[in-house]
C-alpha cells in the first residue's frame, strides 16, 4: 500500500470547461490545478489554484506551468507537440498523454495509418494532395464522402461532406483555405478523404491508460447534429454483442496509445452491426460527462489519477443517464446570460453544468444537463431533450 | 420558468472542510464562491474565487465580503449573529440561514428552550449558573448527566459528562473555564445539563429550507466515539416507523428555524424507538457528506440552491451509502501527510474527500471517504471502516 496525500500539483494547457471539471474533480483527491489559457477568466480559473493567462502555445508560460507542477496534462490538443516535448525535457515534467501520442492523433491521416495498421477497423480512407487526388480517391471510395482537414478540426469545424463530382472543386479549397501552413498553391499534407459510413447510430468509449493497466468506461451512445454532440444515452441502445465490439474495438486503440489519460473514443456501428472506428481525443471528451453522476469514477477524476500514475477507479455505470447538451441559440456573439434555469432545478434526478463562458455564439457549448433515472433510455431522454429544450439564451 | 445563469456570488464565513465542498458544488450550478477565513490557504481556497484572509467575525471583512455578494452565508458559527445582523443592514445583502437563527442555535439553552415549546421532543434539561444550581438540577435529572457550555461547543468540545456527585464541582469549572465570558466568579449564563439519554443509536437527518418549500434527506445513522462523528451509514439500520419519526421531528425542527439553507439535525433513538433531539447545525453537517455521491443532490448544492432562494433539489437515496472520517491520529500538531492512500484508491466504488489541511492534529477531520454498494449497510460498514483504518498520519 502506497500513495501520499498531499498529492501532486497538476498543469493543465487549457481552461475551458473540461479543465474546470477537471478541476472540480481535483480537489477531493487533494490534488491541485494550474491551468494556462488565454481568455482571462476563463470557465477553470474559478476551481484552479491559478491561472497563467498566456496562448496554449506559449512556450515561456508553458515553461514556468512545467517548472511549477509535477504533471502536465492539456485538456485542448493545441499546445503543440515539439512544445509540449521540449518543455517537458527542459524541466523533467512528464506529459501525459505522451507528446508522441498527440502527434499520432492531432493528424488525422496519421492516425488513421496507425490504427488501421495496429489493426483497428476504420472507415476506408486516403490522403489527398490535390483535387485531382481527391477525385481519383473519390472514384474508388464513391460518394458521398467526408473530406477533412488532417489538422486542427474541432467539433465539425475542418470537415466537409462531398455529395456528388459537383462538389468536389469547392470542398478541396474549403479545407485547405482553412488548413493550418497550407495554400491552394502549396496544399501538401493539408487534407484526407473518408468513405461516409452509412451508420446505424453513433456510439462512444472512454478510454483509460493508466500505470500498467487499462479500462473502458461503458459504451454510449452519442447524437451529432451538424457535427456537434447534442446528447448522449448510456447504456447505449443497441446489442450486448455490438457494445462488447465496441469495447474491444477501444481497447485496441489504447494499446496503440503512448503515455497515460483518459481518451474520448468515437465510433460508428454500421447496419451491419460492425464497429468502425471514427476520431479519438487524447483527453476527457464530451461524450464522457455523464460519468460525473453516472458512473463509480467520473472521467475527469479518472483522468487525474491516470495522469498522476495513481490507481485508476472502479468504471461501471451507476444507473442509466443521458446528457444533453446546452448549446448557444443566439445568432451573433454576446454576452451569456441563460434564461429558464429553473426548468432544470426543478426537474427530480437532472443536474446542472453551467460552464461559465462570459460570450454565447451559436452552437457554442455552454453546459450540460445530466438526467438520472431507472426508466428506458429513451423516455430518459425525450425527457433530458424537454428539459433542455427549455433553456435558452435569447 | 424563472431562474438565470450566470448565478448568484455567495459568501461564505468560514474556509474550512465544508466551505471546500461548498465550492466543488457551486461552480456547476454557475455560482461564484468568496470566502471570509484567517487561515491563509485554507481547504476552500482553491474551489473559491477568492478568500479573504480575516478573522470570522472582522467586520470589516464581512463588510467587504457583504458588498461584494449577492448572498452571505456562513459554514461556522463563529461570526457573531450581532456582526452578522449589522453587516447584512449595512449592505442590502441578506444572510441564510437568518442571524435569529443562529442566536437561537448558538446557545444551546436557548435552542433547547424554543424547541421543547414548540411541541420538539429533547431530553430533560435544566439551565446551571452555579454548583448549587447543577447540584439540585442533577438531583431531579438523576446521574448520569452531560452538562454543556451554553455556547461555542464543537465536536466534542464543551460537553462534559458527569457520572456520579463526586464529578459535579470538577465539570462546572471546566465548563465555566471555557466558556466565552463566564468565569468562577461570575458564571453567568455558561452552562446547562441534560439527562443522559440511554440511546440505542444515533440518527441524523439533513434538513433544509428553501423559499417557501422544505424537505429533509433520508434518515442516516450516526457513529460518534469520544463525540467525534466516525461513521454514517445511509438507510439508518433501524425500523421504518422510526425513521418516519425521525423525519418528523426533523421537519419540526425546520418549523421552528427561520431563513433558508440546510440543517444538521442529531437525533437520539431510544430503546423504546422514541425519538429526541440531540443538537441542530445550521450549516452543512458532516452527518450529510454521504449525500454527495448518495443523494440526487448534495447537501451542499442543496445549502447554495436554498441560499439563492433557487428550487430544491432532489432528495432520494441513490443506493445504500456509508462513510468513515478520516481524523488525525498522530499525538502532536504536525504538517500533514496522509499514507496509505492507494487502500482508498484501489477500493471499486469507494471515493476520496480531501480537506487539504496543512497541519494534522489528533481527531482534527483531514478528509471522509464514502462507499456506495448494493449490500447490507453492515456490511459496508465493516468495508469502509477497513479501508479508512489502513489510513495514517503517521
Amino acid at each position: 500500500m502506497t500513495g501520499t496525500l498531499p498529492g501532486p500539483t497538476v498543469g493543465v494547457i487549457g481552461g475551458g470547461q473540461l479543465g474546470r471539471m477537471l478541476g472540480e474533480a481535483a480537489t477531493p483527491l487533494g490534488m491541485d490545478l494550474l491551468v494556462v489559457d488565454p481568455t482571462p477568466d476563463a470557465p477553470a480559473s474559478p476551481v484552479a489554484r491559478e491561472q497563467l493567462v498566456a496562448d496554449f502555445d506559449d512556450r515561456e508560460a508553458l515553461h514556468e506551468l512545467a517548472e511549477r507542477v509535477d504533471y502536465l496534462t492539456y485538456e485542448i490538443e493545441l499546445a503543440g507537440t515539439d512544445v509540449l516535448e521540449a518543455v517537458s525535457e527542459e524541466t523533467g515534467t512528464p506529459v501525459h498523454p505522451h507528446p508522441d501520442t498527440l502527434r499520432t492523433i492531432e493528424d488525422k491521416l496519421v492516425q488513421k495509418r496507425r490504427l488501421s495498421d495496429a489493426g483497428v477497423p476504420v472507415p476506408s480512407f486516403r490522403g489527398v494532395e490535390s483535387v485531382d487526388e481527391l477525385r481519383a480517391a473519390l472514384g474508388e471510395l464513391g460518394y458521398p464522402a467526408m473530406l477533412k482537414a488532417r489538422m486542427g478540426g474541432y467539433d465539425g469545424r475542418g470537415n466537409v461532406p462531398i455529395e456528388s463530382p459537383a462538389d468536389v472543386e469547392r470542398a478541396f479549397e474549403t479545407i485547405v483555405e482553412a488548413a493550418p501552413g497550407a495554400s491552394a498553391e502549396s496544399p501538401s499534407g493539408a487534407a484526407m478523404v473518408e468513405a461516409l459510413v452509412d451508420f446505424e447510430r453513433e456510439l462512444a468509449v472512454m478510454g483509460v491508460r493508466g500505470d500498467d493497466e487499462r479500462d473502458t468506461f461503458p459504451v454510449t451512445e452519442t447524437i451529432h447534429r451538424e457535427e456537434i454532440l447534442r446528447e448522449t444515452i448510456s447504456p447505449a441502445r443497441t446489442d450486448p454483442g455490438v457494445r462488447e465490439r465496441a469495447r474491444e474495438v477501444a481497447l485496441d486503440v489504447l494499446d496503440v496509445m503512448d503515455g497515460r489519460g483518459v481518451f474520448g473514443i468515437e465510433l460508428f456501428e454500421t447496419a451491419d452491426g460492425d464497429v468502425l472506428l471514427n476520431e479519438i481525443a487524447p483527453r476527457p471528451h464530451n461524450s464522457g460527462h455523464w460519468t460525473i453522476e453516472g458512473s463509480l469514477t467520473s472521467q475527469f477524476e479518472q483522468h487525474l489519477r491516470a495522469v498522476a500514475g495513481w490507481p485508476l477507479g472502479g468504471t461501471d455505470r451507476r444507473s442509466p443517464t443521458v446528457t444533453a447538451n446546452i448549446l448557444g441559440d443566439v445568432e451573433r456573439r454576446q454576452t451569456a446570460t441563460l434564461r429558464n434555469v429553473n426548468r432544470v432545478l426543478e426537474a427530480d434526478g437532472a443536474s446542472l453544468h453551467y460552464y461559465g463562458k462570459q460570450e454565447v455564439h451559436r452552437l457554442r457549448k455552454m453546459g450540460h444537463v445530466t438526467a438520472l433515472g431507472d426508466s428506458d433510455p429513451t423516455a430518459l431522454l425525450d425527457r433530458i431533450r424537454e428539459i433542455r429544450d427549455a433553456l435558452t439564451f435569447r
